[in-house]
């Protein structure tokens, strides 16, 4: 089953979309918005389940479905945390200031705790007050539990795993130095971050989804060209599970919480730090990336962050090509 | 207008409570929860503050108000952040582990994003499951906010201050080197934080608030003993105007997000670290600054970190010693 939210109030409004994103049906009769329905999931999920099945079959009215109007499926949640799966991303950045990555990385996830007061939508925009923040595009998979004990075990925590979405997690990276400086993680360098149109329920990924990774292949473009075309299934070294498990060693976790993957990213085939797509590469989930491996290689960035006008666009298609989530599509703007 | 929650679902219901704390009325009439309260203010405060007069006056049937069945007056929030406003605290952490504290400390705040899924109440008891993480109270200040600009003055950030409470911010110590030197912050170092029973509305706080700080004993008790009387308004480098602005630079914040100040925190008055209550000082609003004083004074911390069975105490009293907030009084127990 496919989900989103349209705009009402400050949590929009729950939708069942159909598989091929171009039609919903509303589903607000049942449960108003998204939150409500993580956190009454098994008296809920029957009734959207049949209303999908309705919606597939053309049994029921359906509306037309526009990426462009929908808001981010759960338009603020109580919990929003990011991971590192991806180590690759994590050991270039450090390798690009000359810094060894620890060994316990591979072993014990990096994890942030982000700001979920105001979740925005695919479409809008990036509102970007000045441009020497160094404004960067993450293009990463998330997922959303239901409520989690503490102390839960990787394995048992993948099946609380409800929802499966994207999010451009915006960083500003040129306040990170001297924010991370200071020791207690993010919070200037890290505004609203973006969510795809969609969000999914995993029996309904098929095979595009298996032990708490996605198997496809994450797109991203900037201002319209290849930018990255990485595989997320691979070379993720903590699957959600996990990230879950990690998040619940010391307290229990609260329906809506969203975790993300943190930045997806691959190697070259031949071991190297990856390569543009225009060379052939699988290219990059971020610009960050592109500039470490431009300093790796020549001792200086070339890529510039983003611009006002910029565009990023970033999507996962499924094994017939057709959009799994919908398409994150936005602009870089002034406020 | 004092305010609190009972136990009513995952968000409570809104209740008024009298100023001597003794009585409270329903107020899930006027608006069901506290965040329903904090995402329309100014439409539903006109009637609470009427009902606030009628309950003050004995106009309206009352209640009995116990703060032990009194919720957190939020139990769970889109947005949990904690700054430094007590340098003091940062201070004595670096000097304790021989570490200078950068001078851009006094005028930049340090500033952390918590969990917030699970906000847990003022008696419900600290759920500990592993003494050997080196458990510890904060006892500090917090603000909730209505919808806040991006880029904000901090004169202007104190307009959106609309309630005043206490938190303790619990924190397990012997997780937190290890975590800090992954580099992005808290994460399970920091379990479940608990609440005063009641918020309070910066109109109803007379004169023990001014200039986005509160001018109040903050008293603290370990296990029946006084630990700490530290004077929250002095020593406060940075005000709540300060710490808001400082969380809106790069993005805009949403109606009910909460805002601690950091573990309050006083020199002594000769301008060494403090001295314990015991001994005639000020004391402390954490374990962990107490160790940190001890350490300094012989080379080795004496004080334990919290056990099984501890109890812990915060309060704040106005000039005529009556409770502001209610009491803060739990225990440690094994989950």
């Amino acid at each position: 089953m496919k989900l989103g939210s349209l705009p009402q109030g400050r949590d929009g409004r729950l939708i069942v979309v159909s598989d091929d994103l171009a039609w919903y049906a509303d589903a607000d009769h049942i449960v108003p918005t998204m939150q409500g329905l993580l956190d009454d999931w098994d008296r809920h999920y029957p009734q959207l389940e049949a209303l999908s099945i309705e919606l597939a079959h053309g049994a029921i009215p359906r509306k037309r479905f526009h990426e462009r109007e929908a808001c981010a499926p759960l338009p603020r949640a109580f919990q929003w945390v990011d991971g590192s799966a991806y180590v690759n991303h994590v050991e270039l950045v450090r390798k690009a200031r000359g810094a060894e990555l620890p060994a316990s990385f591979w072993s014990d996830p990096l994890m942030y705790q982000g700001g979920s007061d105001d979740l925005r939508g695919a479409r809008e925009p990036v509102l970007l007050a000045d441009e020497d923040w160094g404004c960067d595009f993450e293009a990463e998979i998330v997922v959303v539990t239901g409520d989690v004990p503490q102390g839960i075990s990787p394995a048992a925590a993948l099946k609380h795993v409800r929802l499966i979405g994207l999010v451009n997690d915006v960083s500003l990276r040129n306040l990170i130095p001297g924010e991370l400086a200071k020791g207690f993680g993010f919070v200037q360098s890290k505004p609203a971050s973006h969510f795809s149109p969609v969000f999914v329920t995993p029996d309904a990924m098929g095979d595009a989804w298996a032990g708490g990774k996605l198997l496809r292949t994450l797109t991203v473009d900037l201002n319209g060209a290849p930018f990255g075309r990485i595989e997320a299934g691979e070379e993720c070294t903590f699957d959600f599970g996990v990230l879950i498990a990690h998040l619940a060693k010391t307290r229990r976790i609260g329906a809506g919480t969203i975790i993300g993957s943190g930045t997806v990213s691959n190697r070259d085939p031949d071991g190297s730090p990856g390569r543009p797509v225009a060379e052939g590469g699988r290219g990059y989930s971020c610009i960050a990336e592109q500039r470490m491996v431009e300093t790796i290689a020549t001792g200086a960035p070339a890529t510039p962050f983003l611009k006002w006008g910029d565009s990023v666009r970033i999507e996962v298609r499924d094994g017939k090509g057709k959009s799994i989530f919908g398409a994150i599509e936005q602009s870089v703007i002034q406020p």
